[in-house]
Order: structure tokens, then sequence, then C-alpha cells
């Protein structure tokens, strides 16, 4: 069987020396001699293939990419040389042979665990190892045309999932329901499977249906709504939680195409909304298209927090403003790509600078103890002179 | 909102305790003074509760349960005391105060990324620290009786969706379009949503629908069926590949319940199985009956897996046992639990005693390049004298 059978389209060659010429321009300026590259999403930035290897960056060198399983998959993949490598040890040996492992080495030190770290570092005789993550991610931060095509058809999945939605949202109906429903038309519209967030403990679902008091109860994520979920074990996501009239529907979303993630949330109600939730919508929705307005490149983003901030504010409802409480989370807005918890992030807290490229979800969302939670998420691209949206599916509520 | 909502039981506190004075039991073995708990998994497993925080446990002291977020949810779940921490920094000066890090300390060094080591490290002011990852994995390897039924109520989602499946196989269907459909059956039986697998760059779908060639081509994933996936960036699961006449589909599903973890395959197909896959199926179905009737507490698992590959070998059918060629698995089975990858792993190549309470996956499967691929794969709970099947599904071959 051809592996080329796989839908997506693979990344082209120039996009991958790209990537490779960026970081290494990174790895200069940081004083890195070397990079080893062994997380699976940074090795699929890199080569295009996320085969279980390891892609050896010297800064004045051409990439190693050493491949245990699948070599026949990683060669159909990538456009770089693939060198078959038995075990880690048989790497390690070749590189030492060749004499790439001289100065300072880098590591993604934020997600390789400690026991790989050390046998790694064993087995190629490393002694000073920096952490590369951060050039990684400044790296990613901008994402190339190439890219962006790969996200719109991510966001096409949303689409497809929003036009289904009002089918399956009933009074009555529990959140699983739908989260069933959904899940499997967005498979049916060309979703990857899974979606990926950087780090330990991070793991996301592909959907998150909440219906009322379940989207207001805190979890362990950094998130301003988590759900409820079905178990302790996996305390996020849809309950067993029923639709009720007035009350709004959430389904926030993640497609998946390629690797590239997006994450919008609609809002739906069975009947009239309850007058809780119509002005905090509103000012949902306002946030929304002052930020759309007002985003561009240059933009700092805390000024687009802070702005997002002060509406909720005038109207009233800062303490139910991105969570509630003591339990609010303190951005709006988080970048997107191969994975959920990209940067940049919208928040008052950290200066950046959008640049062209950049993608980014933006959610104001309400949140009302005992009561449920509204909002609307949108993702954006920034652009030299406006942020576009990724998606189709107008922002307005859905009224069943 | 009540959290208890949640449709899951929640772990009992009686549990909770044997589990923890499991792991000081063992600490005291390893000459470790104190654990330090990172990982939502082991959380969940020595807590109840799977939320943001860090378990102390002292080998002679009561455990110290902090959370960050979110602790209401986890006051709700968990039968320890909760400890609110505003930060890790706040913890370990509580941790000093009280004089808890006193000698080795000790982490689970096979998932904890060198970065949040190093932070921890040096908040907490630690020199020597030992992994405690194989005390934790030699724990979670006897399962008492409460995860017992947990797992069987983790299976009896595999049986709904085996139900489902004939409906939904035909001629012509794409994997992709089957899985869409029995994921979501498996939703509304009361999946929990995702599946975990221990260790860097590991992550599973619930579901690999391979309708052929598909499951023939190895991926980075350690299994002998990974299926080609719709994308090099998540190079596994189902992919467009369609049902055809005579060839083999092979649903293997992941139920999940409570954070339990079952693990099974069924093969179905269209009209008359061709001959190339009589043989193999028959094989297969041997080996599992043969396994059954041989294994119980006290046999070791290489010679499980030792009868197995002699029986694909009388059969001329070594060389597709478990993979094929140099792309073959060296295990036929893999313990099941919190997460996919437990112990005891079936191998020839490791000894391990089975004793009450392992439970393990037992997947005879053989691959044809080109062709297809066939097999099962059933759970086992190993008691005193037997093997224990863990789903009610027959593994005959349907016929459709």
């Amino acid at each position: 069987m051809s592996i080329e059978h796989a839908s997506a389209e693979g990344t082209p060659k120039e996009e991958i020396a790209a990537r490779i010429d960026g970081l290494k321009r990174l790895m200069a300026k940081s004083g890195v001699d070397f990079s080893i590259i062994v997380q699976h999403v940074d090795l699929f930035y890199f080569t295009g293939s996320a085969q279980k290897g390891t892609l050896v960056v010297p800064v004045d060198g051409e990439p190693l990419y050493f491949v245990l399983r699948s070599v026949g998959r990683a060669r159909a993949e990538t456009s770089l040389p693939v060198i078959e490598a038995k075990s880690d040890r048989d790497m390690a040996k070749t590189l030492r042979a060749k004499g790439v492992l001289k100065g300072k080495g880098g590591m993604e030190l934020d997600v390789v665990p400690v026991a790989v770290f050390r046998r790694l570092k064993d087995l190629m005789g490393l002694d000073d190892v920096a952490d590369v993550s951060d050039p990684i991610k400044e790296l990613r931060i901008v994402k190339s045309p190439f890219e962006i095509e790969q996200v719109r058809r991510s966001g096409a999945i949303c689409d497809a999932v929003f036009v289904e939605a009002p089918l399956v949202i009933k009074e009555g109906v529990s959140e699983v329901e739908i989260d069933a429903a959904l899940v499997a038309a967005g498979r049916r519209s060309g979703h990857q499977g899974l979606l990926r967030m950087r780090g330990l403990n991070q793991e996301m679902m592909n959907l998150y249906v909440t219906a009322g008091e379940s989207g207001t109860v805190a979890s362990a994520g950094d998130v301003p709504i988590a759900g409820l979920g079905v178990t302790a074990a996996v305390a996020q996501g849809s309950s067993l939680h029923r639709v009720q009239r007035s009350i709004p529907v959430l389904v926030d979303y993640g497609g998946g195409y390629n690797g590239y993630i997006t994450d919008e949330t609609r809002a739906f109600v069975v009947g009239r909304l309850d007058e809780t939730f119509r002005k905090p919508y509103e000012v949902a929705r306002e946030i929304i298209e002052d930020a759309q307005a007002f985003g561009k490149e240059g933009v700092d983003t805390t000024a687009i927090y802070d702005r997002a901030y002060a509406m909720a504010k005038k109207a009233g409802l800062e303490q139910h403003f991105m969570g509630f409480g003591p339990e609010r989370v303190s951005f709006i807005g988080h970048g997107l790509g191969l994975e959920i918890n990209e940067l940049p992030v919208i928040t008052g807290r950290h200066k950046r600078t959008l640049v062209e490229g950049n993608v980014f979800a933006f959610e104001p969302k309400f949140v009302f103890p005992g009561k449920g939670a509204v909002g609307i998420e949108v993702d954006f691209i920034a652009r030299k002179d406006r942020l576009e949206r990724v998606t189709r599916t107008p922002i307005d509520l859905v009224e069943l």
C-alpha cells in the first residue's frame, strides 16, 4: 500500500528547509551548537514525519534524521535523507563518529522526560544541554502560507460540525449524546482523530459540550470552561447533564487537519435565552467584533486583552469573565498550530506584538455558577492590516 | 452543580489507603524517604482525583496532597485531606516547614519533563532524586476487586461497540466512516472520551479500523497494526481506505471507563474470507484458546508468548506474526489499567510470573503486506486457577 494514500498533503521540501534554517538562526543567537529533537510534534514540524526517531540539527551543518520505526514510512513522508538506526546507541555512535556533538547541545527540556534525557545524554556523552523549546515555539508562532492552508482546512471541519449541531441539540438530550454525534460528524469531515497539547498532563478531547451548570465547574486545565466529564479520572469534557430550555449549550470543538488544530465555540439555545445570559452573550460578541476591528500586525496582545477586559468590566461582568471568581483564567486567547497551546497567549500579563501569520483562538466566555456559561470562540489569522477569521460559521447565537 | 454528577463511582477511601501503603512499602524497600507524584494518572491512582497538584508521600508519615486547581473539585473527589496551594513555591515552603523533604526523594522520572523536574528540585532544595516509576508500575500491576469492576464496565463499552460494528461495516464504506459511527456508539455507551498511554510521544485514539492493506503499514508505535491514518502528522488510525469483499476488517477498540482501559479486536468480513486469511485467523483463535487454557497465577508470561509463537511457527506463519518481517513487534500482549501500556508485557524477552489481578490484552495478529491483516484481541484477568475474559463478545469471525 502506498503511504501517500493518507489523505493530507505532505510538507513541502522548501517548507522543511526554511524551518530548519529558522531553527539554526535561533540556535546561533543563543549559542547552541547542535539540537537534538525527539518530541513527535517537533519532529513532524522539522521533518514532515512523526515516526519514531531523532533529528539532530548542527548549527552549521546538514540535519541528520535518524529513524527507528518505521523507516519505510519516514522515507515516504520526509524530504530529508533518512538514516536508519537500530537503536539510540547506534545513533549515538554515528553522531560521535561524525563529530557532530561538539559544544553546547540543545533539547526540548519542556517535554523530554528526565529518564529519556539522561539516557540520551549518557549515550551521546553530552555535558552542557540547553533548553531549545523556546526557540522552537518562537519559530512555530509564525505560520507559513502552507500552514495557513492546513489551518483553513482544519477550520472547515469546525464549520461542518457547527452545521450539524442544530440537528442534534434538543431539550433533554445529554451532552455526551451531542458529543458522540458531532465528533462523528467531524471525523467524517476529515478530522485526524486526535488533538495535541504540549506539556506534562496536558490532554484534549475533540469536543466539549456544556449545557448549563456543567460548564461552570472548574477543573485542572487552565481553561475558562472545562466541562464536568463523566469521571474524576478524566475530569473534563461532556457529561451526562441534559439540555434545558433557555440555558445555553456551548459547543467547543477542535478541528484537526494534517496536524493543524483549530478551536472554536458556538452557543445554541432551545427556546428563548434566559435573561442571565443575554447581555453576556452580546458582550462576548462585541468583544470579538472589537478585537477583529482593532487587531493586526504590530498590535500588542496585552492591548487586545485589556480592551476585552474593559468591555466585560463596563458591563459589570468582570467576576464572570473567563471563569468565575478565583477560578478565572488570565487569558482570553491562545495560539494554535500543531498544538493547541502555542504562542501567542492573549493575556494582560505578557506583552507580545502580533505579526503576520500568527494564528490564535479568541474566546470571550462568561461563567455563572449554579446557572451555566455562555460565550463564543473564533480563530484569527493575524495579517498586516487586519485579523482574518479562519472559519465561515457566523458567531450568532443559534435559537432552536 | 454537584461534582458527583459525573457518572462514575469515586475511588473508595480504603482503596486509596491501601495504594499509598503499597507505595510506602516499595519506597522503604528501595530506600526512598519521600515520593513526589505529579503525573495526573498516578495522582488519580493515589488520590482518586486528577486535578492539578502534587502528592507528597513520606515513607513514614501521612500523605500531603497539594492542589493548585481546582481545589473544590479535588475536595469532592478525594478522600485525602486537600491542602490548597497558590503555587509550587507555596507548596515547597510548606514542605520545608514540615521537615518532610529529608533524605532521598523519588519522582516519576519516566514521564516528568526535565524543566518541571529542575524547577521542583530547586524549589524544594532536593539533592538526590530516585526514579519511583518502577515501584508505581509494580503496584499498579495488581488490580483490586474495585478496579476489576471498573475494567468490566470498560469492557462492556467494547461489547456495545462490537454489537454495533456489523451494522456499519459494508463493502465500499471507508475505515473513517466506520470509525466515526463506532466511536460515537462507544461514547453513548459511557466511554470517558480519551485513552492514555504512558511516556513521551505515546498517544492513542479510541478506535483503529483497518480494512486490508492499510493494516499492513508499520508506523512509529510499538504495535503490530497501527493503521495508515489520514495524515503523516497523526500516522496511525483509520484511513480513507474502503472495505473490500473477502478482505478482513479489524475493529480494534479501546474502552475507557472511570479511567480504566480495555482493548479488544474483532475481525469482520463482507462475503467469504479470502483464503490468505483463513488459516491465520484460525491460528489466532487457537492461540487465544490455548492461552486461556494454560494461563493462571504462577505461569510465566514468557511461556505464554513462547507457546503462541510456536503455534504460529508450526503453521508456517512466523514471518507474519505480530507484524511482518523486520517490523514485527516482540510481544503478544500488554498490561491494561489506567494506561494502555501497563505491566505485564507478554513477550519472550522478560520473565514475569502472573498473579491474581493482573489484567492484560492478548492479541495474536498476522500481517500480509500488500493484502491485509487478521487477528483477534481479548483482555484477560489473571485468577488463581484460570484466565478470565473481560468482555462477553465471542471471538468468532463475523461474516456479513
